[in-house]
């Protein structure tokens, strides 16, 4: 481990409180050393850096400002929490970040009063700090909430949708624009090109401005000699009137980084008397750490790194991840037809996006952190003729999930979705797993879902998705690297609703859908041991469920499981549902159906998380075991019902 | 019926084509006698009226200058398209609106040509139309793509997610903006405040100022001169800014009754070079009709109604409408506990939450169209210590899904959420139907589900809510009246995850959740007519399911089947799931589900509707009868599998 920086005044302040004992001139020094704490964490942990690096001074003065934790502070998206962790009494704690059973690496409830609403998806703070302040008002009680949003987060309908609705909240909601010019990638599309217009058009205020532009909204003293520059301060927010025209006070742009503005502009926001006030700042990502400031992504994510080198840990080589698989497999598809094109909100590289944009420029889109534009634009392409692409984790597609129900699937259109980070995640935690799209996406009339076992699959998958033009049809897969196995030179076209057979049994039937296969098949090594001849099949297809094969396992095996990496309601509630109604349950089956567990689960290594969840072979094989007993006892079990 | 209206011009006009062929000046007696026409129409059949009176004009004027079906106009919501649908072939059918085998209320893409894109939720027009737009743009095909979007609408975030990469578009893409100042209900919101101010603050563009705003987007030989005047054109966009800082061209606003405004304007728009562009038209919903311009709601849906009078059917006195039920028995709850709050998505009157604003006002919020921020604003108040009841429709919930798991579910705070229109919803059809909501919820850790047998279990269940707070729970209940049971004088606090036996047999268990509880009643008195002895259960909770009673129902009866108004994947295959997993099915389980078919459901009357499901009391006794004879029968059938 890397030596630990010095931090002598950060060692004094562990609270907002002790923070705010320290004097103005005091400031700086401590957040070069909460610069340094931040950067000497992640270096350990690996984990978001450019955006805490960001926001460095921002906490800082909003801790130092404002009342903390009465005043709730929502961090949209949460990844640029690190210093905020640090300074809200968890610095003890802070190198055990995104590890299984240490801190999260967003906001959390559960974690401290400081966090009072958690986050990871984008674009959700300005209406949570609104139910805040609004709550408070109501009450009768003081407390503002206080919205951190990035730019690119504000390209998201649901920010629009708050700040359409901030107005009567007043001045207890305040809204900081943390303007750095990215998300994850460079951020997309007209909000964005206008905020970029307005700070190149004009200098930071400076104190002199700053104090006109309070003029009307300081306290009541000074409140009549004030009215009289009202007109003057009006004037001086030109460039901000989108947020204006929508009810909000527009102040800025102002240098992020320069504790000497923010302070005073922070207590003038704290003291306005009107609003809501959205407070527009400019800051740089990764700013303060030179590695992070001259990479291109501004280090997102990243690794564990050399803190003196900047040099991330390379992961050691391995199969390839399963987005750059679907990345290349769509541009082959895309060589052989003209109309294949991809959409991305947001997550290029995540995606696999950006491989495809690099070969056809023309024919990939990024619309921003938009889920449900991206479903409704790519209906409307595949109205017209186009074989759409939607990348989208399970997730996020959540958010989309109207537009999937009422543009997609009631149309019959045949939008094809690549669904990434399907089923446990590891280090990003509950909020990012993908455990519920088998199940939204199964109930619908119309979809076909599919699901990878592997990377090969996977290319066959993209391929049969691309020459389905009949309708809806989806691939999951999951987050991390493929299992090795050779990837097809050529992709077949997969029969819509077939399953296969992986091996052959006589005893135990084992249906597995998606990469839990690999489980199974050293499940059925385990069983063979014992003398239980065992079957595995790769169901592929969720729906339609691959029927004859699912009545012929059922019926010609002693007993059966099914096993996904999704939650109740999808691929083994429909296996149930077909057994129950052919009738193959009247006679008596033995079948039970592996799933994740009724609980979100923290964050961990994804093997960890597979066994907490009881979907590894050891689990297999204790049900496949248990249900053998369960059914050589039952005059006993059923004499006890 | 009352007489039909003299239409000589109108009936010379059968598609779009014929109407190119009019000249300028009969427009003005084509558009009134269309205008006739839809009041007459709509007399006979009910459905939605006020909207499309207001864009009598805009729809005669669109189809005579634009290339329609070539340019392919979506529009939005599609309530206001009886018009379009007289205008593009479908005249002799328009008194079938909304029946049962006859024309959709909105638009459909199995119904014309002229209806590329199915709409029916509001905000999706402008990222369909960009779809249209940029495929004909990929492929070199001609063709625009053209949303006429209500300001309502525009309220919605993904209508902003769309405008935000509209760009691409070029002129290509052109968005009407049908400002009425008026939704279901006003409009709320910064947006709307704004529109107002710019239609409030000046006159009408006259033909001069129209010419003269164009000049710089006129075709090639009246470029040049036109550049001149650029200046000039662009300071005449003052009001605009908000669409023009997103990167539209603004136009507005305009008269939407003046032909003689409309049809300039949109050839200007037609024949402009630079895009995308955004016209502003002001128009009257309930327009030309005197009783709709007179009526609060300018009679936005309607029952058949006299057209001379304007006087509607009235619905025939009967029990309470579940919204009303839901709405007072909140108050109730609102006058025990001053923390009690609601938030409604643009509905007031649909939730029932009009009646709650009306005894507190300041503890209703409507939030406009906005139903991600709707859920994820009363996360943010049960933060703070109130507790919310989001009233949105199981539809329009779909919406929120992510906001659901991520803001609600994932930090287990107690939202409370009544979802109205859940189950078939009769003449709205498949895109209002409320089939996936207990699918999509009990899929998600932490949720209590909860479904309304009738109006009496709604009241119990909706103090349930109000006084549940270790989560969020759900209550569903369907569109229309309810079953004419007497209201609790004071409501219950029901046991979580408890059902209630209606009715006790010892032969046939139908477990029911929801009110297909009258037919499961219904069936037992025909099974005990053929000497088959029934039990019947309200089981109240989809979850957590109420273990214990479904393992005696299903252990101690001959057959059991559930009953739900939902889609596969609800609480049967939760029911299922659970006797899976405690091995009840391995010594034979006669045990079926009955739940909505994978298939969408065209309108028709809900009876109907149900029918056709297979969800009626007969089809419980052919299920019932059918599974008895299957296993009587069964090993033959085993030899035949």
């Amino acid at each position: 481990m890397a030596e630990l920086p010095a931090t002598p005044l950060l060692d004094t302040v562990n609270t907002p409180e002790e923070l705010r004992k320290l004097k103005p001139e005091q400031l700086r020094q401590l957040a070069d050393e909460l610069r340094q704490e931040t950067i000497s964490a992640v270096g350990t942990t690996g984990g978001h850096l450019g955006s805490g690096l960001g926001v460095v001074e921002l906490t800082t003065a909003i801790h130092y400002v404002f009342d903390t934790p009465r005043d709730r502070l929502v961090w949209d998206v949460g990844h640029q929490c690190y210093p905020h962790k640090i300074l809200t009494g968890r610095r003890d704690r802070i190198r055990t970040l995104r590890q299984g059973g240490g801190l999260s690496g967003f906001t959390k409830r559960s974690e401290s009063e400081y966090d009072p609403f958690g986050a990871a998806h984008s674009s959700t703070s300005i209406s949570a700090a609104l139910g805040f302040a609004v709550a408070n008002k109501l009450a009768g009680t003081p407390g503002r909430g206080i919205a951190v949003i990035g730019d690119g987060s504000m390209s998201a309908g649901m920010a629009y949708e708050a700040m359409n609705n901030a107005e009567q909240a007043g001045s207890r909601l305040v809204v900081i624009l943390n303007d750095n010019d990215m998300s994850i990638a460079p951020p997309v599309g007209g909000l964005s090109a206008y905020l970029s217009r307005i700070v190149s058009s004009r200098e930071f205020l400076g104190i002199r401005e700053i104090l006109k532009k309070f003029a009307r909204r300081l306290p009541r003293p000074f409140h009549q000699a004030a009215r009289k520059t009202d007109e003057f301060a009006r004037g001086m927010t030109m460039g901000g009137t989108l947020f204006e025209e929508l009810g909000f006070y527009y102040v800025g742009p102002i240098d992020g980084h320069n504790l000497d503005h923010l302070i005073p502009v922070l207590e003038n926001v704290r003291d306005a008397e009107e609003g809501p006030i959205l407070v527009h700042v400019v800051t740089k990502k990764g700013k303060g750490y030179a590695p992070a400031e001259a990479a291109a992504d501004k280090y997102h994510g990243v690794q564990k790194f050399d803190v003196i080198t900047g040099a991330q840990a390379k992961a050691p080589p391995g199969p390839p991840q399963y987005q750059n698989v679907f990345g290349d497999a769509l541009i082959e598809e895309g060589k052989r037809d003209s109309t294949i094109v991809a959409i991305t909100a947001a997550m290029p590289s995540g995606t696999g996006v950006d491989r495809f944009a690099k070969a056809f420029p023309d024919r990939a889109f990024d619309v921003g952190i938009a889920e449900q534009h991206a479903v409704t634009f790519a209906a409307g392409l595949a109205a017209q003729g186009m074989r759409p692409f939607c990348a989208i984790y399970s997730t996020f597609l959540q958010r989309a999930y109207d537009q999937v129900v009422h543009d997609v699937a009631i149309q019959n259109l045949p939008v094809r979705f690549a669904i990434d980070r399907a089923g446990l995640v590891g280090a990003d935690g509950a909020t990012h797993a993908g455990s519920f799209d088998v199940t939204y996406l199964a109930t619908l009339p119309n979809f076909v879902v599919m699901a990878a076992a592997d990377e090969a699959e996977l290319v066959h998958m993209t391929h049969t998705a691309a020459v389905h033009d009949s309708g809806p049809i989806a691939v999951r897969y999951p987050r991390g690297a493929g299992t090795g196995v050779a990837l097809p030179q050529v992709p077949q076209r997969l029969e819509i609703g077939k399953g296969r057979i992986v091996r052959e049994g006589k005893t135990v039937a084992i249906l597995s859908l998606g990469t839990r296969l690999e489980e199974a098949l050293k499940a059925a090594e385990i069983l063979e041991a014992k003398g239980l001849s065992t079957t595995v099949a790769d169901l592929r297809f969720a729906k339609p469920l691959d029927e004859a094969l699912i009545r012929r396992l059922l019926t010609s095996h002693e007993v059966a499981v099914t096993i996904e990496e999704g939650a109740v309601g999808g691929f083994g509630a429909h296996v149930l549902t077909l057994a129950s109604d052919e009738g193959l349950i009247d006679g008596g089956l033995k079948l039970r159906t592996m799933r994740l567990p009724d609980a979100f689960q923290d964050q961990d290594k994804p093997e960890k998380q597979y066994a907490e969840a009881g979907l590894d072979a050891d689990h297999i094989v204790q049900t496949v075991l248990k249900t053998l007993r369960h059914n050589s006892t039952e005059v006993t079990e059923g004499a006890r019902a």
